[in-house]
């Protein structure tokens, strides 16, 4: 077998079989066939697409590349839940815990912030103590003790996929509906939980701009869990703006906890409660009235706050602050940022705002910068209110002070101004299930 | 400007200025680009191909990315000859003389045997004592005093289409008519004649399948010597059947010997007529009338002959051979294949026929191989012909006996029998000439 057969069939639309598939993938993981031939494919993948089966193979090639997580100890109640990306996303930290408050089995492995998006585990780390490497053995035990564990992804799971992706990134070959879900589904395999909920992310701060696209991908990765033995659903949200007020770190911890407690932020509990209440549903097979009503019951009694606090305390993090949240560290500069124009918000374009809390120092622009927990961007506005000048429209978090000016300039740059106020989007759009 | 944008805009279908490409170009054979950007660039324009526009800029920038001959000083009779590559084609050997002897000023570089095409250059090399390396002085006073030089072309012209058409090669973007046309006019206009005809080979034998396919090629050409402020023309002909009898290499220059002398070869004759036709048509403005006139008779009186021993004489070659053709070395092993059957012959694989000729010595499977100037296949028989059972197709030319077995296999495996005799196809498929 030969790499430039495989491109070449590719090229020529003909279907792949499995062996050609992970000739390559393997292939290439093993540093045996070269990027370029590697980048090559990928482009006439973008043009060619992939069929279902040959998108099957691709995802299980890449699975097996490595290390993979065997839950099946644990039964058929495992459940994993993957956001596609999205600015301000705290669900993880609300949804794992009433999950598990309910009885479904959450071993999750989440990923860092890179770029605009933020990452799981930099806002788990900003809880003082708390460990994101554990060893398999005591990731394993706490999941069998308590029901939860979150860490951050291991070195070894899915080689192929982080391999491909970065070459994805610097030839124009990320936006392929057949990669993406590839790549999504691969470390989901690997990762082991039975059932999977999939937070398809939908708008300007997303990667599908349009529902139709996301629908598609939502779809593909429905049917390759399904080829694959897996149980799938897919939510589809609205990400023209960040998902609650705050975006950083230990402020997005905050607000997440503020949503256990029943306090506001209305649409990041709305979010929270619909992808908890369809990881309930594929892991107890109840209806999503059942489901919703028994998610909604965990937040009303605090027996979601509970495992939160059981979930962090087990994993070595303080747990004190929750409810002082006066102990919370704060940054050291506080910047408002006051409206110089009057009218209605119409729109925040959601990436801008994740490159602004970047600049204060909530992000990453590459690998292996540092990041600073307390820095961020706390909206005080959002879409659809009416502004008068003067007014405080958002508050920036830094200990940069020479870079408070740039990033304010970007925060700016992310709102539109109109003289109506403008219709307002669905935060859901679309709920999509495995057909039996 | 970034790499990664310009293959985003051309896999997005936008057409890409001169600055973009000239980056991309420069960038790349300079070595600040990677192989990986460069491969999904050729795949993605593989999808999208590109406008003349295009083209013509990918053209200039690939023939300024290195050295490029000045012929102004010789005026506007300068006439090169590309032919996009065949199996016993040895016109360059005939056509060079002829169109000198008539006035056109014929300084060329030619290429080597690379796969199952020969090269005009392995072919010069088989006679004793022909240089085909000389200095740029000694090389243009010869066109000077004679009007006639042929040499391998320098290491420095269109470094951009080496390193290109060497990644394309290993990633399945050979076959873009854009790029195929990038990669020949690149190398005519660095080359510096005024005047370009080209001999777009069609059929089993050729990279162009289809008519229409070369037709597109050829006019793409046309277009962007026009661009360029070049004539060029383009004659398409048959490559289902390799060309005269010969291929190898003393056997070839044999045959082409025979041709200038008026002895057989219809179709090597006919095709050679044609191309230094149009040659002259663009030198001197001749109709094809008069100018197919002129060559028929300066190979009817023997003046191309003259020429072709001015020119062997004037590089170092030895000349005595062409008057006593017994003096010509020979293969030490002459093998006869003869029919097993009986039958019409109705197609032989030119491509098999071609690799047949390397398994015996008479070209390169690696760029470092040595080449055995005797070796060859001499076809007895051609298609359209009534063989009986034992008589002799054609002779295989080697001194590697253990291997003439192998050859023989392919080269059976090149026919095709029949019951009937098969249709005649035309020799010429078709004429285009640059509109005034």
């Amino acid at each position: 077998m030969r790499a430039y057969d495989i491109i070449q069939a590719k090229r020529d639309g003909k279907e792949l079989n499995r062996e050609q598939i992970q000739y390559l993938v393997l292939g290439y993981t093993a540093g045996k066939i070269p990027d370029y031939q590697m980048a090559a494919f990928c482009m006439a993948v973008y043009f060619r697409g992939m069929s279902l089966q040959e998108t099957t193979y691709l995802t299980e090639a890449m699975a097996e590349s490595g290390e993979q997580l065997d839950l099946l100890k644990f039964g058929s109640k495992t459940v994993d839940k993957h956001s596609t990306g999205g600015v301000g996303d705290k669900t993880t930290l609300i949804v794992a815990p009433i999950v598990a408050s309910l009885g479904g089995i959450v071993a999750k492995m989440s990923g860092r912030a890179l770029g605009y998006t933020g990452g799981t585990v930099d806002k788990l780390e900003s809880i003082s103590g708390y460990r994101t490497q554990m060893s398999k053995e005591d990731f394993l035990a706490q999941v069998g003790r308590i029901g939860i564990a979150v860490v951050g992804q291991n070195g070894n799971l899915v080689p192929a996929d982080k391999k491909i992706y970065a070459l994805r990134d610097v030839t124009a070959t990320v936006e392929s509906i057949p990669l993406i879900a590839s790549s999504i589904m691969s470390k989901k395999l690997a990762a082991g939980s039975h059932h999977i909920v999939l937070d398809v992310k939908v708008g300007s701060g997303a990667f599908m701009k349009t529902l139709a696209e996301a629908q598609k991908l939502a779809d593909l990765m429905i049917q390759i869990g399904k080829a694959c033995g897996r149980k799938v659903s897919a939510v589809l949200t609205n990400m023209d703006v960040p998902l609650g007020n705050a975006i950083g770190n230990n402020i997005e911890v905050q607000e997440a906890v503020a949503v256990l407690k029943g306090e506001s932020c209305p649409d990041l509990r709305e979010i929270s409660i619909i992808l908890s209440t369809e990881m309930l549903c594929l892991c107890h097979g109840w209806t999503p009235k059942k489901s919703r009503q028994e998610v909604e019951k965990v937040l009303k009694t605090g027996v979601a706050l509970e495992k939160f606090k059981q979930w962090i305390d087990a994993q070595g993090g303080k747990t004190d602050w929750i409810d002082c949240p006066e102990m919370v560290e704060k940054s050291k500069i506080v910047y408002e940022v006051n409206a110089d124009k009057e009218g209605w918000l119409t729109a925040m374009n959601a990436q801008k705002i994740g490159q602004t809390a970047v600049v204060l120092g909530a992000g990453r622009e590459r690998k292996e910068d540092s990041i600073d927990f307390t820095a961020g961007v706390f909206l005080k506005k959002k879409i659809g209110e009416y502004i008068k000048k003067g007014e405080t429209i958002a508050l920036l978090y830094t200990s940069r002070e020479k870079l408070a000016e740039e990033a304010k300039e970007i925060f700016l740059d992310s709102l539109e101004w109109g003289n109506q106020q403008p219709k307002e989007n669905p935060l859901l759009l679309d709920v999509m299930r495995m057909e039996e």
